[in-house]
């Protein structure tokens, strides 16, 4: 996962096709939607947890994540007249992805490919393509495609409402403190990381924005680590699985300062209780009361990119504990680079 | 959990309100949504993932599990004068969801609460309530409140298409295949409760309508068993988290015959490659090569109701499991009936 590092020089390479995006982000504006379908799966699907977010609070429009079966599986007939159509896969070789946006085109979407392929079936189906341009991404487990993902859906949803140029400043700041973050970040990681050797379960919780954050942590910590980590919000964590907490399980938290702040103190007040381990990560790490170990991250200059800052954490904590056990955290058991499901 | 047992009569006790039902599918289909929102936490999420199902097959409609945190936390500005909400809690009492409901009818959304307890702040809340006529119930882990929400969604999806008479008598079908079929499963989930006493994580597999099944299963045994239970679609499963699968790590499998079959079939293999212990469940149960467990459930009259039948025996098996570990499954650590949790 050498290409954690790369990240901040992935970012940048992205911005070079600002106007790429500005182009895209007016045909959207033109279009207003009724409702912006994002598809993906595994990290291209937490990417688009945070899609949205990036078009609720910028552009006010609705985003959701689509449920590909319905129109893959079920061809339910749902008016697309009206709808815009964002697909995410690194490899644009998705096949459920690239039939889905085969699909809704011909009903009226405006489709619109992020891929690291330009060349892809992905990109020759849809109406709109934009490079992600992570460069050569040789681990399985994605991390450049991730923060780049993040990036071109912030792009696009300011794009939307009239602030591609601000988002765009803001990423280049997000780059210069990412990458004067990541030397610090990799020195926190090592203690945790040994200590986890023999953990099992964890959750990973987070809330609104970093939600999504919570979802690609333990995504990586699954896929790389081999832990049974499930991404929860605090609100959820309440409504049951708190339960199943104790000592060996432990509990992953993304705390940032923003609006949600208090629901996750409280929801890892919850997790105290139970005598889970905590990790504190994210803005706000040094709030959280308790913690063994805090990985706090700079902030963001604009709130609403707080996740490509407080992935990394997690990026850099699970290469480590792959490590740690013994694991090759670029070639997972059983996975390839492209995933070719259906 | 002794309310498994009566969720054939909690569903006959729903089906008296039909004329309610059918009132607010008139006032649905008036609007004619472009987008249907609806919002629960816990078991009442896993519903909302049937019912986007459910507003998607019957009507033709976009319905979403709303990101509660964007109206709530961030306050973000989406129009919603053409938009309906659907609510769902057990107790009515959920802070989030009164809130997110209590903001959304001021911006113009059409209402709807579906709680068990009709006197709520909930129900005070919205502009419509339907009771969900569960019955008292006295286990923290609700199962005749899923069952009926499952129902109420059919049922309201039904009538905005104009077939909420088929789906009414549909539902009685399923009541009474129902009583008939929790004897034998009772008796069938003994033998993997017994082996699976030393499960410390599990991840249950569904694909299409099936994927509200695996939530919800997935929910009971992380609550009642402290399993670490992880659900995910068959082809979320091939993007990552197979990679953690080995002969300690069971998967629980929901196979119904539908249209998402070969894709449920084609995840398996990847499990089994694996070398995890495999339980199906489901009408397809017998399909699903390799199993050590199988727990097939009668066919359901219409398929979209197979989700009401495929829920059982993961609700029988969590509360023999429980049993089998010495815990009460109807009083886990830490959790109420109600949740107040924001």
């Amino acid at each position: 996962m050498a290409e954690i590092w790369d990240q901040p020089q992935a970012l940048l390479r992205l911005l070079e096709h600002e106007a790429d995006f500005a182009a895209v982000s007016r045909a959207l504006a033109e279009r207003s939607p009724s409702a912006v379908r994002l598809v993906g799966h595994g990290t291209s699907d937490a990417a688009a947890t945070f899609g949205t977010y990036a078009f609720g609070l910028l552009p006010g429009w609705t985003a959701l994540r689509d449920t590909i079966s319905l129109t893959v599986y079920y061809g339910a007939s749902f008016d697309l007249s009206n709808s815009a159509v964002i697909a995410l896969s690194q490899s644009g070789r998705t096949p459920d992805v690239v039939e889905y946006v085969t699909r809704t085109r011909k009903r009226g979407a405006l489709t619109i490919a992020l891929t690291n392929e330009p060349d892809s079936e992905l990109a020759a189906a849809a109406e709109a393509t934009i490079p992600l341009c992570a460069g050569p991404e040789r681990s399985v487990a994605a991390s450049k495609t991730y923060m780049n993902e993040l990036a071109a859906l912030a792009l696009l949803a300011g794009g939307a409402a009239g602030r591609g140029r601000e988002i765009a400043e803001g990423l280049r700041t997000v780059a210069d403190r990412l990458a004067g973050a990541l030397g610090p970040l990799e020195r926190a990681v090592a203690a945790p990381a040994v200590a986890f050797a023999y953990v099992g379960r964890m959750y990973v919780i987070g809330r609104g924005l970093e939600f999504a954050t919570a979802r690609e942590i333990a995504l990586k910590l699954t896929e790389t680590c081999r832990v049974a980590a499930e991404p929860l919000t605090a609100t959820d964590l309440a409504h049951g699985p708190v339960a199943a907490l104790d000592s060996l399980f432990p509990v992953w938290v993304i705390a940032s300062h923003d609006e949600s702040l208090p629901a996750v103190i409280d929801g890892v007040a919850r997790v105290r209780e139970a005598g889970a381990t905590i990790v504190a990560s994210g803005t706000a790490a040094t709030e959280i009361e308790g913690a063994a170990y805090r990985l706090p991250v700079p902030q963001p200059p604009i709130p609403l990119l707080s996740p490509l800052l407080s992935v990394v954490p997690g990026q850099l904590f699970a290469a480590s504990l792959a490590r740690a056990k013994g694991l090759d955290p670029d070639h997972p058991v059983r996975l390839t680079k492209v995933t070719l499901a259906r």
